[in-house]
């Protein structure tokens, strides 16, 4: 079957699917997951497949770990998608409902996308993960994994179709594309009118190689240049704990500090107590010419910060440090340099508190918080494909809401317009 | 200035206007509004040099009609934008509020996008239309006419940047493109981060010239494929009132109804007498062979309906006529071949009404109602930019709300994550 043949039986399962109600919908998902400890074996062997040919192909150990699965990530990718049948159904909601002028009764009311494809690199719990969100959410998933997970996401995909079909939904509901060349990917991304949006879960590469191409609508995940700001107000204890956190706790995220940036009134008190802190956790500071002047012994273990700096989104230990006059130059330096992810602001002025959210131009704005929490678990959304810095249609965490759309349902007796 | 000097400029503007209250944005309109009606005379003369210039260049009626402005044109243009003025502020809605298991305070707050741009064709009250829309929504906007009405606008906007100044907005906060020419369009379309919405409002040679270019997101008006589906139970008389309506009231309109589905029990009784007001009204009718044979005396005063009627929009005195066998047919022909804009079913039967408004995958379903009603206005919305058949973002009327994204705001006490 060719892309637009696979798009074209998506878009009239899709079409079924968004009729269905939430019982079927979370019937499957449950099924998937009973399917997953069920034919863990068949899975297994599969995955065992690429693990070898990439192990041949001399894949690095990290790749490689991405790659594998066993009996444990299988049942705890099960445990997920158990998870996600239980959350609340986004479809059907009434998001708002008035009498018109005209005497119709109008109801805006949420209702899926329609065909949602995936593209991402090669962790194969992806195959299962968004097409649990997809399917939650009333829509039909075209996956398209990397070729070096090429058999384990056949065998995923395979479990999880008959799963689908077993619980009545339409089987096109779930399809993969296995080609793995370039212009799979292009077909697909210029799947107008059929394919509804694409979500890239993976790096800048896949995600330039989209751009290039595609006519069709994307969200993309966000990569994240996050600050947190330490104001001339703020708790320096306080301070310090929100910062080595924002930065250490899980660096290769995209809600994790890149940049500290500290009032001049307090950087003489806080810099040598939150650089030595950072140090002693590891981190590779890089200083501002101010920030070294105010660094102390330390100042020898800071680097210097460029200008390269500033923009840049590290994902590991690395963090640039500044010294600002000012509320205004902290804000201007956030919404001049950052990615419009999360930022944090530690203050115990509400004045303050108020111009940094109210001015710095960001999906996620903290008062006296990390930035780590910017995640649709911690949003209470139950999961997330990934978090947006766009500013149409989703902003912030990517959950099932993010994967619907509205419809304007209107009831008359007759109305017409003169 | 170069374009990328103005969407700069208008960048700083917008996060400027961002944190305005609404008095002074509503204040803002007022005093274009006003200076609309003091400096008349002149626009009206910058006016004059457009039209003897379209004149010259032979210009047809329709459009030397449409670049005119006089005394009563300006006057109502002031009125729209006072009334604009008038409508709810949509910034700084609170969408949501929780509070999250870790103790964080959250709100989900509605802000500006930032720099919207307008790109149009000859009308030149679009430059106020778009302007006052987007400024009361807290937006920077760029404007980009065309240059048949380059005096006219210019004139325009001039007149009203110095109401925006006057009223303590930044200058920039408006500005127009004037060049006119393609490489402008080109340079606008991919000011990808500071530009953050394009609206094109033309014809298809317009969007199709964005399409081709654009990094920047847009949003393009609608074409309207809409239908009208008579049940067989429907209330024949209210069925012949709702076609007529959706077809003559006024054709030219993305919500008119270009086709009219009869489902076959119903067929013989309702079709003479629908065909014929129809024609009596000047409508050309496109049959196909099952209507015709229905049609009776009326049969010769039909034209035969090809295959590629169904997809089109005529926007003109022009309708095609089916015969369906069942609901799902009708359904699955509007899926099919409509441009997912509006529908409307008629029918006295409960669960077909609902089987309609589920199934069909448009951004307005109606009930027992015309097309017509797909409209800013008529749904409360105060105003309009067009009407969206995109999914994302902004699907319908595209008014202030659709021109606003959201943005967390997360108050905390020092959290940090685990």
């Amino acid at each position: 079957m060719s892309v637009s043949d696979v798009c074209a039986a998506a878009k009239l399962a899709a079409r079924e699917l968004a009729a269905t109600p939430r019982e079927a919908r979370d019937a499957a998902l449950r099924g998937i997951a009973d399917a997953l400890d069920a034919r863990s074996s068949e899975i297994l062997e599969a995955n065992a497949r690429d693990v070898r040919a990439g192990e041949e192909a001399g894949l690095g150990d990290a790749l490689i770990d991405r790659l594998t699965l066993n009996e444990d990530r299988l049942a705890a990718i099960a445990r997920d998608v158990r998870r996600i049948a239980e959350l609340d159904d986004p479809i059907g909601e009434v998001i708002e409902r008035r009498t018109l002028d005209s005497g119709l009764e109008m109801t805006r009311v949420r209702v899926p996308l329609g065909v949602v494809a995936i593209v991402y690199e090669a962790r194969p719990n992806v195959t299962i993960d968004a097409a649990a969100l997809t399917l939650k959410s009333g829509n039909a998933v075209v996956l398209r994994g990397s070729s070096s997970a090429a058999h384990s996401n056949a065998a995923l995909a395979a479990v999880a179709q008959e799963a689908v079909a077993a619980a009545g939904l339409p089987r096109e509901a779930l399809s993969i594309l296995t080609s793995g060349d370039r212009d799979e990917l292009r077909e697909l991304a210029t799947q107008e009118g059929v394919v509804d949006l694409i979500i890239p879960r993976g790096g800048e590469g896949l995600k330039k190689a989209l751009k290039d191409v595609a006519t069709v609508p994307i969200i993309y995940a966000a990569s994240g240049n996050c600050h947190v700001y330490v104001d001339a107000d703020a708790d320096l204890e306080m301070a310090r704990e929100i910062a080595v956190n924002a930065k250490v706790n899980r660096p290769g995220t995209c809600n994790s500090a890149e940049k500290l940036l500290v009032h001049a009134d307090v950087a003489p008190a806080f810099l040598p107590d939150v650089l030595g802190a950072l140090l002693d956790e590891g981190v590779e500071l890089r200083a501002d010419a101010r920030t070294r002047a105010l660094a102390g012994p330390l100042a020898d273990r800071l680097r210097d910060a460029g200008e390269e700096d500033w923009p840049t989104e590290y994902l590991a230990m690395v963090m640039a440090v500044k010294v600002v006059d000012s509320l205004d130059e902290a804000i201007d330096h956030v919404n001049t340099h950052g990615s419009g992810h999360s930022e944090a602001i530690v203050t115990r002025s509400d004045e303050a508190a108020h111009a940094f959210t109210a001015r710095v131009d960001s999906a996620c704005v903290y008062v006296n918080a990390s930035t780590r929490f910017t995640d649709g678990a911690e949003f209470g959304l139950g999961a997330e494909m990934g978090n947006s810095t766009q500013k149409l249609h989703a902003r912030g965490p990517v959950a099932l809401r993010e994967l619907t759309t509205y419809k304007y349902v209107l009831h008359g007796s007759g109305q017409v317009r003169s």
